[in-house]
């Protein structure tokens, strides 16, 4: 399964973003890098989340511009888990990089659940983007579960 | 030259993206967020630098994805400055509201002078890039000075 995972995203691209620009000058930059691709990522679903649980009104076009940024910034923080990166200011847990295969196939996970939120959110439809949202909070949990201390 | 600056953002919309979503919960979070667009704006604007001064070689592709996610960034942070975001984990100055007009067209022409460097490294050419740069940094450090303490 996760080969399967890896593949997928190999295929798709997700895991490859901008790989020979993946370096930082030290690991505290790093690690301030990854933590605001997740805030950029985390700010644009929580609004996703907010128009599939009714909270606001659902505005196709808004759903749409933020599922896009919520695509890209999915493809951001996993250049940013090098070697050296594991201590500072950063809830990352040491499993990242004991078990890095699972942890690599759970990010991929979440960047095909977000590509699919992403199509999803692009037909306009609500009851779509509802579908899709579950899928996508539960790789986003399932990471933070086994991969951020609390 | 202001108004000219903001009614060229606002034809190309680069000043409303995402009015209806520009919602944040707490001050906090809109200071957070815009901390994080300016982050990840600078690591892939600091990529572009390093090639456009030679400090790393040129690669047409690596610039061109760098330079399309400073300009997807460059027309985010500017959503999170609204009324009660002064106060705080922030170095925004207050000019930023006490001139506010002043600060939207300097962001402005920063999010004009991204554009013209995104459209130059799409070409493929180290010069474009190079003669670009120089004028998209030079309007990031127009409004550090002016809006953001040291």
């Amino acid at each position: 399964m996760k080969n399967v995972l890896l593949a997928a995203a190999a295929a798709i691209g997700v895991l490859t973003v901008l790989p020979a620009a993946a370096q930082f000058a030290k690991p505290e930059d790093a690690i301030k890098y990854r933590k605001a691709a997740f805030t950029v990522m985390g700010t644009h679903f929580s609004r996703l989340g907010a128009m599939a649980n009714g909270r606001v009104p659902f505005d196709a076009k808004v759903a749409s511009d933020n599922a896009e940024l919520v695509a890209i910034a999915s493809r951001l923080p996993f250049t940013a888990f090098g070697e050296g990166t594991d201590l500072g200011e950063t809830r990352a847990k040491p499993d990242i990089w004991s078990e890095n295969d699972k942890f690599r196939a759970a990010a991929a996970k979440m960047q095909e659940e977000v590509a699919k939120l992403e199509a999803a959110a692009k037909t306009g439809s609500l009851d779509k983007l509802k579908a899709a949202f579950g899928g996508a909070a539960r790789s986003c949990k399932a990471c933070h579960d086994s991969y951020r201390e609390d």
